[in-house]
């Protein structure tokens, strides 16, 4: 602590602060900002089940430097020991809130509101919080209306870290081998079993899923898994289900043919049909109803009552009318169909698996599996210890995967 | 040629047909489908500017067979030498046409009707050609109406392939040369020279962004490009205006300071606040008029006249309200600023640049850069001689094309 | 042809010089050079089988600027019309050879000499030709004598491509084909049948293998592919053999249990252990006789008489005895059981596959597999038809081959 | 602590054990080997720039596990608290050590022996530990001779991890940073920053570098680099050197102009021209004072009194007679020569990255330049918070950091 420090603030963490690295991103957040920090008080958990608890003294030559630094500790676990409430502002008009609002993370959070600890509601990462009939909930920042009570600052908020200890033994030893130079079969064991465990829990499981998914020839083991019961949700763009389409009508996606390997020039022109004979049909559901869509994952969704929602993008050719192209509802309605899901798995998509992952609680589990290590690194990033990543070909990942889970409950 | 082929069609093409690789493709693509060809007649040019032609006989077992050839003959330039009016026939509902819809490709097309050969307008690839006033257009599935006469088959239909030759010593010495091992320079300075050229001509240039341009602090070179008048159109993502004007307000992209390099731990709060700034001044040009963002590429576009549309994404925070959710308005409006451009450069974004490729005829240019090799390969795989690639980072490239640029008209 | 141009030279060539692009190829050389050339006289194959021909002249403003081209068209199966025996001269001294020497390619390479054509054996790249007793060879630069005779300049040789039709429904439909988003079983059950091919034939199938093949899981399936009798030749640095010793011996592979994947924090103490058991031993062949190495690709190897040879690297840790740390020598080595090889199948290794490939003529077959698609594509740059790419996971990859090839021949 | 566990030892360690995440991973692998951990005593670092110290008791079921957990908490920093001296034991033949030798980290290590903590000389990773003359000197097994000493087991034997917090303001900020998306000037400045320190204090500074420095046009700003006098040593393969006299000599790099950027197909006879150049002249140094080499970075190394060192490699042609053959001499002569080295700069070759990299201890700064992530993140797992990685383009990384060190000390 530098001597001119005059600003400063006494803050409070617990839980498995070291199994975690927490203390040690603490101790780094503060230094990197140019302020100092003296521990008050450290217990450390005498074994691995037992919490660590720190109290320390945040000092800074400024005040704007010490809020800075406060700002960037919260997300850590870090609780201003003064127990006040939380500030809160009204919003002045849709949309907009206080410059000052609080940032959410994809932590489990607590506002202090009347005295009283609220847990927040429908927790995502980059909204706000609002107060309302003595609730705190998540609200994404277009959704806010005018004379919203906002919560801002950092004060009387409590942000809890997913403590890496909970299922040491299982998800938390795979976290960080994004490696291709891996056998992949032990990860899809073992992705196997927390998949038959989220299930035998009660619990949802969500494929978000991008095309490369039937270019691989991991349709046919995708729907195996869903006539098994694996599948809950599935969240893609047009591009899935016309591929998957095409396949279903024509045997090619992209124009290869997926028996012989034998390629269309240009490519396109089964694709174009494929979209053709959905819009003649009204949509995906009535292609089944009349008989025209008789294979391929999406008759597999349908058929066994798989909640799916295709949203558009800016590439989409048709797109059928099935697919979302106004973007604000395609994610409300991606986030709607995950409430209940425990496990997203991301099959070779970095945008609906990135749209995906800003809408997920940090307790729900993600496995990303793509053949480019980048993407799956990108995926893998979201501060918490809930992703898995493995970085292999697509359509053999499914056939392990199918080969796995049969007879497995 | 079999015995047993019966079903057998004369086909003629014409042009640079070896310089473009076009005869041997031609003739794979027979042999692929099991059919054979006979060789009627072949005049090869005898030196370089001279075009070569050909005339021969496909036959196949079977008349399907037969057809399916034709269908991919016809987009390498090929046509039935048999003069005969296209196919034209009736959409018998809105976003539908007949199964038998010819499909287009990106390729200056031509469709025999009446006896008088018209050239398509708005060519692109993935569209039909409605024939209306006696005249021919590409329109997109979504737009076709009851009743619309639809180009059907493949007879009385010609494509021109764009033939490598037309710039031997500029652009085409390029292509194919996407690796990470070459010297950037002499590509920068190609691309610089092309584009001092396109101005000059008076042609538009595009350039389709993702935030790796800011990230990259590419964001002054870029604006020093708008300055001297080379940037004629942006296309981008809500992502690319917000880590613009998070930079612009904050000195940060992603919460990462760019100039000393400190990252923020979670980093999406400066992210959010730009959002809620833009979100309050009623949008980007507001923010301008009134004073809140004074720096940057979304001011610099505004300040200049750069016409830029901003496509949403189902991963966009927000979004600012410039955005285009509803995302057959946003290709829509991507379409429309294209008209006039005769170049664009994609800097790492597949997923606008993807998209801007579906939309763009084969003899606009076309260069991508990108850090990723896969990426820059997909970009350039649009069956077109016209399409640079270079893999190297956005933020340096930027660097070295502004100084290559600067005194040039 | 410019007017200027007084220096020309006329030059044949003759095959399937437009299903092999050759044709294109050959005029874009010239026109690259700032030379022109004039057709004389061209023949267009007919049918898919017949051969085509042309006589063409050459021009160029300067002498120096004729040779030049004419020095990049003989490697592409042009011959000077002019029928004169090749230019020998003498090595002045050992491991030099004049300035204009020839330098070969990986093609079938013929020299004129004392009025016939001679085939030169041995052949491979980057090597010069010896005439000695009326013989044509290849010679590495580092082998020639003070004294021999060297082929200079390009009249009187000739070489032959490789022309893609031979195989046209077998090999060649994969090329170029390198991509992660294809479906690698068709790749895998294509390179079965050419495997099962090659072995009936009587020819010999070598791997060149990285050590990702033991991380990734590979290691039993190899070994499957070993017992039954699909592997001739192993060719491989020390770390193959070592993390193959390794999992035989401790069930980890640097450091990572290959059943559990739990990994070793640091991870080489067991793979020095298992150095310092062979190397204990006195080599591979000597563990095994004395019962200290019972399983394992290496184990297999020597159970089943396949010639292995291991090439040393500046990053080897040991080197076990076997392993060949002067690498003159163990070029040579390769070289020499490569003799009879017909196929090889490089498995995730670019240094040992690039000096792989550098060794063979071009009509031995290679088949590239990698999980990056850089690795692949720089190996099959190789200038020749006969290289397959395919991207994915090798320990998934060789689990499907050798479950395809159970039962074949 | 389970009851059952019997076998158990104290260990102890000291230092910044939060802020390098050392206690996390010491925890993480007692756990992870089904051992248990109970913390004796715990004092934790006050401010930024005390040290913490721990005193705990392992415990497992068996007493394999324990050492098995001992030899893994040992490289941590873990020190076992009854002092005892290390187990010394003789190696029975050259080569050979006995089974549990003490296999070494490339931290700073200390040996007890004769009740005297001795520091451990030529530290470096997969080695043995030998005492000789009351010294301890890290050995490589093949030069380990029969009677030699060898440190076996763990007990008294320490490591001292190099802690985060040395330069906190500088060089650890990086660390973690691989990814294209990163503005690559902020890094540039800051390894300028690096290397004028480095050479103010007197300490080398070696690069290690494959061809594509020369392919990507690094080599002007490479010999400026030289000629400014921050390059003492060179370590690179045969390649290296025949693209720099290949690029002096006809301007081109593999067969590419690096001005023009026209390629020769093929391209490798410019190659084979250079080699033979040199192998006539007997050498780089003699092709110097011939004056046939009279530019480029071999030329310039040598004009400077460079240390260079050229290894080589299996695929390599030529090779050219400086180039080391006999891969026990080049490693031999790589570590010599990196002695008094203090910072080493990899730029685009693994190869030779990870070869240095085995060589060096931990408290010698690596940075490592690739425009492949994978190659970044490969060559910064030393395990080790000494490692920088850069993913950029080769070519402009040298031009910006040769404008940078303009002007510098």
């Amino acid at each position: 602590m530098t001597d001119n420090a005059v600003h400063s603030q006494v803050v409070e963490a617990e839980g498995h602060l070291i199994d975690s690295q927490l203390l040690n991103v603490i101790f780094d957040t503060v230094i990197k900002w140019d302020a100092s920090f003296e521990v008050l008080q450290f217990t450390i958990g005498r074994t691995n089940d037992e919490p660590s608890s720190i109290s320390m003294r945040i000092a800074s030559p400024t005040e704007e430097g010490l809020q800075r630094v406060l700002e960037e500790l919260v997300p850590l676990g870090c609780q201003i020991a003064r127990a006040t409430d939380a500030l809160v502002r009204r919003a002045d008009r849709d949309g907009c809130v206080p410059d000052d609002f609080y940032s959410t993370t994809n932590l489990r959070t607590l506002v202090r509101h009347g005295g009283r600890w609220l847990e927040v509601a429908y927790q995502r990462m980059d909204s706000v919080i609002v107060i309302e009939n003595l609730r705190a909930v998540c609200r994404k920042l277009r959704d806010v209306r005018a004379g919203d009570g906002v919560v801002c600052g950092v004060e009387g908020v409590r942000a809890v870290p997913e403590f890496q200890e909970r299922d040491r033994l299982g998800f938390a030893f795979m976290t960080n081998e994004i490696s291709s130079e891996r056998r992949v079969e032990v990860g899809v064991a073992r992705i196997a079993a927390i998949m038959a465990d989220v299930k035998r829990s009660g619990g949802g499981i969500a494929f978000v899923a991008g095309p490369v998914l039937v270019h691989t020839g991991g349709a046919e083991h995708f729907c195996d898994l869903i006539r098994a019961g694996f599948v809950n949700v599935v969240l893609a763009g047009n591009a899935l289900a016309v591929h998957d389409v095409e396949l279903a009508l024509f045997g090619t996606s992209l124009g290869v043919d997926l028996e012989t390997g034998k390629a269309i020039h240009g490519g396109h022109r089964h694709h174009m049909r494929a979209i053709n004979t959905i819009c003649r049909a009204g949509g995906l559901a009535q292609a089944v109803a009349q008989g025209v869509l008789t294979s391929g994952i999406m008759y597999e969704c349908i058929r066994h009552d798989v909640k799916y929602v295709l949203a558009g993008s800016i590439r989409d050719d048709g797109p059928i009318p099935d697919t979302i192209m106004e973007l604000r509802e395609a994610q409300d309605r991606y986030a709607a169909v995950l409430t209940d899901v425990k496990l997203v798995i991301v099959l070779s998509t970095m945008l609906h698996g990135i749209g995906v992952g800003n809408m997920l609680p940090a307790w729900v589990r993600m496995v990303c599996v793509d053949i480019n290590p980048a993407v799956v690194t990108k995926l893998a990033d979201r501060g918490s210890s809930q992703t898995i990543g493995l970085v292999t070909d697509v359509g053999l990942f499914l056939h392990r995967l199918a080969q796995n889970l049969r007879g497995l409950p």
